[in-house]
């Protein structure tokens, strides 16, 4: 099993705090050493990190950590491999573009017997269940809509179905972003919090640090964080229910 | 103009000595300071690196000087905006999937009335000439081809007319690998060296700095460097021809 971390955000905000505890969870107060990886949108763009080194070891983490990037939508993951080797090609986020937009992807679980027939224009380029379930997700969205994504509502519905197809094979917590919206979807291990006004300080449960959000946030700010289990001691953090496919839009889990 | 440097190898190879010159040219030796990119292939997988800000002054450019990341195939850009703005979707390279295998693609030059139709799953994201050309490359070989790659020589007869199109709009220096060869179109301005045994030193035309390859090297080793200008003062660099396609592959141009 993996560990799934988000960010979702109504101004461009750093996720140095929440990534500098979840990062020791790879290799250092966890045994999720197989791998990690980070994507950022940044406008239309993505940044985009992977290395099959665990997370506490690797240089790349240490940047992301002192680093600053500024997002609306933040798609983290450490592997704990499952199925597939310990490649770069099987590190999650997987990315791919789809209407103009870079798509981002990263699965906590394990699936059985998922073996769609890709023939579309998605295709795995690695071996895990993770990336097939990704290929599967977008495969069926360009079938359903074609060549224009549709409006929210039909694909927040459309998406909906889909995770529940996905999920009949096994764990599929999950993440998705193209960059307007995160979509997170809960089978059996999922919490979020809201940080807005008015900010307090949060303590990192895996490392002795804490930050004074009211220091570093206006009060328009609003931060979503999703993730597989709580990232603080000392904040309110919401469990998702088995099932519950949830989006996060400006900071907010959507009706 | 932009500047575009690749690398292809027969063994896992850093490319941190060639990086480091080109990187000057990305806002100190050069006015190249429109952001930066590059990416490695790591077996079938992708490190991908982008940055809007001036390579001289980007802690991604410090962290790739300085962490030696292996690979068969690297392919890194700056850039001098000439079309589309300054951000990170903007930024070369830029990568893709088909077939199962990432694409990566880098340009030099700047295409006029350059607007194919995009009917198929490939669509820029960004505004760039250069993405419209990647996005154009891919979505003709798949409609040549179909769902899967055919073989080397039908591949390289096909880009090989492919980008013949794509210069008729204008200047196409490009870079362009599938993780397996490394294709380089010249329109105006492209050169390469192949480093073998016995290896020499080189010095950096760039910074006053010079490596002894046969120091980190072994005899069965072969790298080629493919760039717009010749990185060292001291290497036989070979020009490409006009309209020139080559692709290596294990560090050699193949016939």
């Amino acid at each position: 099993m993996c560990q799934l971390l988000a960010m979702n955000c109504n101004v461009p905000t750093d996720i140095v705090f929440s990534f500098t505890g979840f990062a020791h969870r790879g290799g250092r107060t966890d045994t999720h050493h197989d791998g990690w990886g980070i994507a950022f949108f940044e406008g239309a763009g993505v940044r985009h990190f992977v290395d099959h080194q665990a997370a506490v070891a690797s240089p790349i983490a240490e940047l992301i950590k002192r680093y600053p990037i500024k997002s609306l939508n933040v798609i983290a993951h450490i592997r704990k491999a499952t199925q597939g080797q310990v490649t770069l090609e099987n590190c999650h986020p997987f990315v791919r573009e789809m209407w103009g937009r870079y798509w981002v992807f990263a699965h906590n679980g394990d699936l059985k017997d998922f073996d769609p027939v890709f023939d579309g224009p998605f295709r795995p380029v690695g071996t895990t269940d993770s990336e097939r379930a990704f290929c599967f997700l977008l495969q069926q969205l360009r079938e359903r809509f074609g060549d224009h994504p549709p409006a929210m509502p039909a694909l927040r519905a459309a998406i909906a179905d889909l995770v529940a197809v996905v999920a009949r094979h096994g764990t599929f917590n999950m993440m998705l972003s193209d960059g307007t919206a995160l979509f997170a979807h809960c089978s059996t291990k999922l919490c979020y919090v809201v940080r807005q006004y008015p900010f307090a300080a949060a303590c990192l449960a895996d490392e002795d640090l804490s930050v004074d959000f009211s220091q570093v946030t206006t009060p328009d700010d609003r931060v979503a964080i999703i993730v597989t289990t709580p990232l603080t001691t000392n904040e309110a953090w919401t469990e998702f229910a088995p099932g519950e496919l949830k989006v996060f839009v400006d900071g907010w889990p959507q009706a």
